[in-house]
């Protein structure tokens, strides 16, 4: 099963792709960076046109993405979510198998630990995937920690399932 | 000029379209409503492709939308939010000329006074379009009044283009 990770955010969007019928688990990871001085409507345009030759790339099975949470940047959280709208929409064009996670599962799949700190979680995705460092930039290795998540509860469960 | 209004939202879109060279100015109005049924990744699509269907019917030269504040129901803001980034991004891909509008604005614009009711904002919508009745549902009329907003100050300057 091919699974695509994703970070969302609308100024760098973390992607992350592994494999779990492969040794090592890793295919590839990176991040869309949207330009600065284009307009909002523009970024998103550029971030729909990228996650399609990633689709087009890496034909995933599933995709799976962070859930969004209110958090510390009140002024940005309304953009991230309008970014997110059009990576839903992507992943439902594009796959249409489509699974969420909060921050909690994400490092309680990964560390055993709901509370767990950035770095450790970044260190369990080097350390799952076997690399010699950590995976950059931050959205990529994020996208990549969902990923493993799902690999790791999927197993179990359809209850993740976007609805 | 043609001006199609969007009232944002995933359950409900109004939209509205006007012709500032027509007596009248009205052209259409109406809303889309997709499918509680549905998981929110297909309610994302139908948005889209129901879009797709006005672009291509009144071929606006401009877009007026609202823009998004936090409000109330903090439940639903992040998913209002993903839906409007759809609906940015439609806009962007089959118009191109997106104007953003505040509550404010639009209720200043219309009614001379950015506190007004919102009963006064659809009452000036039907005096202003020489309708009978108030349009219907709520999100047509708020639709109809941001495309209303953008004729009245599209004259003065470009400030509400979305950046």
């Amino acid at each position: 099963m091919i699974i695509l990770g994703i970070d969302p955010g609308f100024g760098i969007i973390g992607y992350g792709v592994i494999d779990t019928n492969r040794a090592g688990l890793l295919i590839d990871y990176g991040a869309i960076t949207t330009m600065k001085e284009a307009s909002f409507p523009e970024r998103l345009q550029e971030i729909e046109e990228n996650l399609k030759v990633i689709f087009d790339t890496y034909k995933p099975d599933v995709v799976a993405i962070e859930e969004l949470f209110y958090f510390k940047n009140q002024k940005t959280v309304i953009q991230v979510a309008e970014a997110r709208g059009v990576i839903i929409l992507a992943c439902q064009k594009y796959c249409g198998k489509i699974f969420e996670y909060t921050p909690l599962q994400i490092k309680q799949a990964l560390t055993g630990q709901g509370r767990a700190e950035k770095a450790q979680v970044q260190y369990m995705v080097k350390a799952i995937l076997g690399l010699k460092s950590i995976p950059k930039p931050d959205d990529a290795a994020d996208a990549l920690a969902v990923a493993i998540c799902h690999s790791q509860t999927s197993k179990d469960l359809n209850q993740n399932m976007a609805r």
